[in-house]
């Protein structure tokens, strides 16, 4: 097999299909409009990498104004860390002896910092980090309503209490992230945002009360960040989805002024069927629990269904597709769809300008 | 990190978690009931690798009775000959210069058929075959309804002429894959699969009528394999996922006597809010498209929402689960499950015997 950085400075079209690239201008003028919005209201931006899974992406939104990145997993920061990204917040509760050793070798190698719920919890990992002579940053994991993970505002000082008593741990702030809120209608949202906003403000008046100053106050999402990052409770922003942009974004989330920046090019392997024409790429390509993806490339061309390695389109009167032409499509959801791929072409101008390995999909621990 | 393979002979609860399993009792004997089913009618089985996805466990198969295996893309063959799987059916058509070279590649050091439906495609393989000096075996496929692939079975006679005539391809017969009726209620299955079955019969007797003999007739799923079997027009199936069984086998396919055969063991990460508890496996580890994952390891306990990477877990009154508890769930759907992560164990009375690297996980081209 051609190996995949043979084809840096080819057209995206070499590529054999399925392939998975990001649009650079697209991608940059994201990232330009996320930083913007941070720098106004003096806010961190620390984008959440669990859709875009590749560090050399990573490294773009640093090189685009991010003061770091947001992991949902041990794993996933360990390939960031692999791929040069060293400043990292792992958005999540960390449980277990077995993640947890592993969470203290990575706050050995970068800045670290974690989430945290529980008492027993933190207590371990201060034991871990203590043994291995090592400081892990921690933000105390406020429940703002996705009602998964955290504790509640009145709750927040004996943890943090807890986390600046113990060795091994930096109490940091806290953390409150709005994932339930993110497909509200646009006109609810605001409202939505300033509620989410008062539950994570009251935990760190509570904080404060007890003596304890929050350095850091992280939450919002895509879907919401332009209020979240506006209503001056929390100073850095987890957002990190709206770089890349997708139909769910678009239509479910309604981000402003974000243009597409991830597409799945597609081959015609059939057109055996009279009023369609079947692709090589099913929902093990471009995920769809959320929905189907759409054609950008040709007029009156529709994704009816996938199969798990189809994609069955029908065509207008007219429209004709022919056996091997190439289809690009915008993925339904990015979060759902990076991870079925290996790796990432960004492109300018159609042309390939680096293949970035997405290292980061199938690391679940 | 400890390497998988140093878990051989412990506990799966040694596993850190999400942890991929499948219960070697109950896959042995779900595939010795569809050898059985398959003995009784002269049929062989060829099972499908496309929620497998792992080598290891397709060498179970083989050695379970199965005669090769069925892929649905290149690269999947690919990795399963990297494997040791050497007789193997592409039971989909391959498009392209770039994965027909890699088919002539496989037909060089495998046993290889590839599904056929559309004449430029065959000449595009009998040129690749013929210039590397291999054969390539050729199922024309021929749409039972699916709706996707395939010709009609007056098509039929005219491709197999094609294939018979040209250089580096051998006709071996007919496919027709009826992904359709796989849901179907349990009382319209016969019927549909004996409509099925008429569609590949009159193909296969136009096939004779023009002088081809086909050697080969492929079909049949998990949904239908019992009937598809037993009517006596296929003579290999292609029914794989039932050695795996899952909810969506059990629940909308009624897959007669078989049993849960792949589990993923997950562990309780907060206990923050009341009446549920968060575990660390959402949708990234089962995939939902099709529905929750069951949880069979504790009473009471089910799981109400998956998120990216947590599972929301309600429980009855009385019921309590303990943080890092480990859960162990049957996934919705194994063939959106398998595909999420990189390696399998393999389990007898709790013990791992082996663990199976899952390297056609993201062999999407």
């Amino acid at each position: 097999m051609t190996h995949d950085t043979d084809f840096v400075g080819h057209s995206i079209n070499d590529v054999d299909t399925p392939a998975l690239w990001v649009d650079l201008d697209a991608l940059e003028s994201n990232i330009a409009r996320m930083v913007a919005l941070c720098g106004q209201h003096q806010v961190f931006w620390r984008p959440h990498v669990k859709a875009c899974k590749a560090p050399g992406l990573a490294q773009r939104l640093l090189r685009g104004g991010a003061c770091g990145v947001t992991c949902a997993k041990v794993s996933e920061a360990e390939a960031m860390l692999a791929g040069g990204v060293n400043d990292i917040l792992i958005a999540n509760v960390v449980v277990g002896m077995q993640k947890i050793s592993r969470l203290v070798e990575v706050a050995r190698a970068a800045r670290l910092a974690v989430a945290c719920d529980d008492e027993s919890n933190i207590r371990e990992i201060s034991r871990a980090a203590s043994e291995a002579a090592v400081t892990v940053d921690v933000l105390v994991d406020v429940n703002v309503g996705v009602n998964r993970c955290g504790v509640t505002p009145s709750q927040a000082p004996g943890l943090a209490r807890l986390v600046s008593d113990l060795p091994g741990l930096r109490l940091r702030g806290l953390m409150g992230y709005e994932g339930h809120i993110m497909k509200l209608e646009p006109e609810e949202k605001a409202t939505a945002s300033a509620v989410v906003a008062k539950i994570l403000a009251e935990a760190r008046d509570l904080l404060r009360a007890a003596g304890y100053e929050p350095e850091i106050l992280s939450g919002g999402g895509s879907g919401n960040y332009w209020h979240a990052a506006s209503l001056g409770t929390i100073n850095e922003l987890q957002a990190g989805g709206g770089a890349l942009m997708d139909v769910t974004y678009h239509d479910e989330m309604h981000l402003p002024g974000h243009q597409f920046a991830l597409f799945v090019n597609a081959q015609v392997v059939s057109t055996a069927i009279a009023g369609r024409v079947t692709l090589d790429s099913g929902w093990k390509t471009t995920g769809c629990q959320t929905g189907l993806p759409r054609i950008i490339s040709h007029e009156g061309a529709e994704v009816l269904e996938l199969h798990a390695e189809h994609g069955v389109v029908v065509l207008e009167d007219g429209v004709k597709l022919s056996p091997a032409e190439r289809v690009t499509m915008v993925p339904h959801y990015s979060d759902t769809t990076v991870l079925l791929h290996r790796e990432m072409y960004a492109v300018r101008d159609g042309k390939i300008e680096a293949c970035w390995p997405i290292t980061a999909a199938g690391a679940l621990r």
